[in-house]
């Protein structure tokens, strides 16, 4: 297998995009992957996105978007894993150019919600878990991550204010992002005064409803003499349902992608300089940090609670801000997540630069714990 | 990049499954191609699927169906290229094996569609093409094959009744064989006689709705003495709207991957013993014996009313039925065409058997020609 380079990024801001299409946001974020890249020569293109079937009634998104971005007759599909969707879709065009059998592929990752009704988009959601046994009790998703975290705070005794320091933390990060949904800081105080969404998870702690695209344009490491190196890509994937697995508080799935991934890359721990969860509420960031082996079960609260996943700390994390507050159009979403660590490797993170960072890690879910992706990137 | 094999294969049979349901019937595939793969070791699960999303409230199959066959931490993804989703996953599954990433891989197809009324159906099959400026306008998808069909018949002169053999070819060769919804035979005046689903397509011409799923089990080459081997697979993509393409009687996603297959297998037309091609209804089938280039554009239907793709004949074509006697569930469909091919090259076709047949090509539509799967396997 040949390295694989991440040779260019393009991201459309995430927001209520009233007057776009899913095909006009996929095609703003997929040229300026290509300008960012400099070419215009691609042999496939991966398309990530969950919910178009429910959502625009629409579906066969690889062959649309080849061909709102000008491409006939080159390779197009769609990657689906729920919300692990852009992750996923990374780790297929990773192995495209790896295999030698393409030498340009874009990775894109389009969601469109705002144009739904809330039951409509909790639906689309709810899909990511199974419906003959789970969704049709009317739980959503959000009502699933509740399970997990009030079995959280029992076990470990976590409060409440630490958990949502998470959102904290990612508000802090978003300001200055051009790209963020939410850029500008809330406080815990703030954020333990929102309605509950489903006790004890506050609504300021969940991610919100948002529009948006994200393209990554991949090429052999060796056309390029700097840049940005994919070390490795993983997925995995755990029981379906929440009711089999041995502990909620715990997602096996992270832990064998995580394992994974870092045997591929050959780094530890201790390289990642900067690092992206998915925080789709606080406590799926905070079960991310534990289970992705960055802190210890039960402590990752407390871990951030004590600054350390501030930009400044010893583990900065989410630096534009996370599910939270850049955004989360979920099914682009595990793709800005790469995009921002490819930024912040190359020194264009502008007012959210990490500095020195040189190797840093996305991870992504998809369902509750479900799916999950991870993906290590690093300067050449 | 290795060679892949085809190690295994598991079908069910086609038909209205009211007491399965699409974890039910992928399971079914699943475990029979394992069986016949002889292992239980798998890296990877990839789901090809359509319209599950509408038609049955869920998403996120990959993790579902690799839950289903009792795999935890494995990876696993669901793959949409709307009808061509079969031939695409299995394009993804030779590139994770060829690759060296991952060494047995199971691509598996489901779809279910009994369940839902005919308007969801038409709904679903609808969103193959674009909703904003398509879809819209009510036009279902059979709709627009009848354009095709309308003017492939003025712009050539071919007879309602030439190309209406290509569904009495798949019922003939359709008796016997133990996984086809409709094994029994039809005359064309029987087929010319039915109703007008869309002018001038009748009802006898067209796939019918059905539910099934189909497996694939691939491994590395080396690892097995004789068997099939994947030779080529390709996937081409055209303009999305039939309004842009310059001839409508012309599929040139097909030529595109069919070119690439062929150069990359390294063999020829006449090296081709049996080949399934697309027969959502009788014209794609004719349109796509032509633009794979084995007859002169605008003499298909003679081609096959002169009964050169018969099993017996020059090109035995669609052997276990095709897409209107075999069945069409559309998301698995192009894996049915695949493992088909397997079951000739390794002369276990039982009466559907093509004698002595060597080498095999399938191909798979995903909309009206949009994109385009070809798969090329050959006997080691």
């Amino acid at each position: 297998m040949r390295s694989v380079s991440v040779a260019g990024v393009g991201l459309t801001r995430i927001k209520e995009h009233w007057e776009k299409s899913l095909r006009d946001l996929f095609a703003e974020a997929a040229l300026k992957a290509l300008d960012d890249a400099g070419t215009d020569e691609i042999d496939a293109v991966y398309v990530s996105n969950m919910g178009s079937a429910t959502l625009q009634s629409q579906l066969h998104l690889g062959a649309m978007m080849a061909d709102a971005i000008g491409k006939r007759g080159i390779t197009a599909l769609r990657v689906e894993a729920a919300s692990a969707s852009g992750g996923v879709a990374f780790h297929e065009g990773v192995k495209a150019v790896a295999s030698g059998l393409h030498d340009c592929v874009l990775v894109g990752g389009v969601e469109k919600m705002s144009d739904a009704l809330p039951g409509e988009v909790a639906a689309a959601l709810a899909m990511a878990e199974d419906q003959e046994y789970t969704a049709y009790t009317g739980v959503t998703k959000l009502g699933l991550n509740a399970l997990v975290h009030r079995r959280y705070m029992e076990r470990f005794g976590a409060e409440a204010k630490e958990i949502a320091m998470f959102a904290v933390r990612g508000h802090e990060h978003a300001v200055g992002c051009p790209h963020a949904q939410y850029p500008f800081k809330v406080s815990v105080e703030r954020i333990l005064a929102s309605p509950m969404e489903a006790d004890p998870i506050h609504m300021l702690e969940c991610s919100s409803v948002g529009d948006g695209a994200a393209a990554i344009i991949l090429r052999p490491a060796e056309e390029a003499e700097d840049g940005v190196e994919v070390a490795s890509t993983a997925v995995a994937t755990d029981f379906y349902h929440l009711t089999e697995r041995y502990d909620i508080t715990v997602f096996e799935a992270v832990r064998w992608a995580a394992a994974r991934a870092f045997e591929a890359a050959g780094v530890s721990h201790k390289d990642i300089d900067v690092l992206e969860v998915h925080d789709d509420t606080t406590i799926t960031g905070v079960v991310s940090l534990e289970d992705l082996g960055f802190v210890e079960k039960g402590k990752g609260a407390a871990f951030v609670a004590e600054g350390n996943t501030a930009r400044g700390g010893e583990l900065p994390t989410n630096t534009f801000g996370g599910l939270k507050a850049r955004g989360n159009p979920v099914g682009a979403t595990g793709l800005y997540q790469i995009a921002e660590i490819a930024l912040q490797l190359r020194g264009e993170a502008g007012p959210c630069q990490v500095e020195g960072a040189e190797t840093g890690l996305a991870q992504s879910l998809g369902g509750l714990g479900t799916t999950c992706a991870v993906t290590i990137l690093r300067r050449r």
